[in-house]
């Protein structure tokens, strides 16, 4: 299938479901045929930004390495599904400027939530002082002003999220809304 | 035209002429209507690995993110073209073994010629003792063991060499022979 690329940048707290919302959704256009990539924050972290930190310049380093890698696949035909904590407006409206073809999805998981789950420890390691500049705890996330899709993956499971991002991605024209599956 | 990935590496000496040849290669493969991204040394140190320095380690690591790109791309049909000198022939090794359609082609051009050259002045700069670590001066270059193709574009026009990596690709079987020009 020849498909035109876009990139889905999924942002929101550690935990609040990017990485399994990313899976869901990249497995549904495959299915359909369409090239996919994800783009973990994890796996970017190891490959593009090893030795980078958390402060701002340094999270606005890894997005632009992100943002960069995104639009030379989605010029491609290359869906890109991100997922990356990616806290401030500013760098993402940057690397949507820059990429043009850009579906910005909030996964707005509140924090209580995010901690309850605590996938990776971090949130238990951020209360007791072990360590600091945790997104949602001292560190800031700037929600998005006007993402094109807002998930909450507390009231819904994540395979549900998956099919509302790929009807938004259907309704905007990025994939034919004849493979749309009926819900 | 729908086209199988691969990654072109030029290696060689500042000044030996892997851009040119680049440039050459990616119009004369874009007129066939192959998908072509150009990942030239300077632009992914821009982008990729701003704050990384020229030691061993920072070398190897600038070569590891190109080839982490370069596998992206490659893996959806790309025909990538890397244009860095990259002179540790372990990591080009190793970035061979993760890409693995992978074409080596070392731009030869001795030294002298290189420096005769100097595009960005780099020569003159090592010589007067202002900078330091500028391979085949003070730094290492590890001369490709077994390159699919090696040029030497002292003897050579740009388009003349451009057209011999157009040629051992069409050899290999990564481009249509049918397409190949009569040389």
């Amino acid at each position: 299938m020849s498909t035109s690329g876009v990139t889905i940048w999924l942002t929101g707290l550690s935990g609040a479901g990017k990485s399994t919302v990313a899976t869901g959704l990249a497995a549904r256009l495959r299915a359909d045929g369409h090239p996919v990539e994800v783009l973990d924050g994890d796996v970017i972290r190891t490959n593009l930004s090893k030795g980078l930190g958390f402060s701002k310049a340094d999270r606005d380093t890894n997005i632009r390495r992100i943002g960069f890698v995104s639009q030379l696949l989605t010029r491609h035909g290359v869906m890109v599904i991100v997922a990356a904590i990616s806290p401030y407006q500013a760098v993402r409206d940057e690397v949507r400027a820059q990429i043009g073809r850009f579906v910005e999805v909030w996964v707005a998981t509140p924090l209580a939530e995010c901690e309850r789950r605590d996938p990776k420890g971090l949130y238990a390691r951020a209360r007791s002082g072990e360590i600091t500049g945790l997104t949602g705890v001292d560190d800031p996330y700037e929600a998005p002003s006007a993402p094109e899709l807002t998930l909450d993956t507390t009231a819904e499971d994540p395979d549900h999220s998956a099919r509302r991002v790929y009807e938004i991605l259907a309704r905007l024209g990025y994939i034919p809304l004849s493979s749309e599956e009926p819900s």
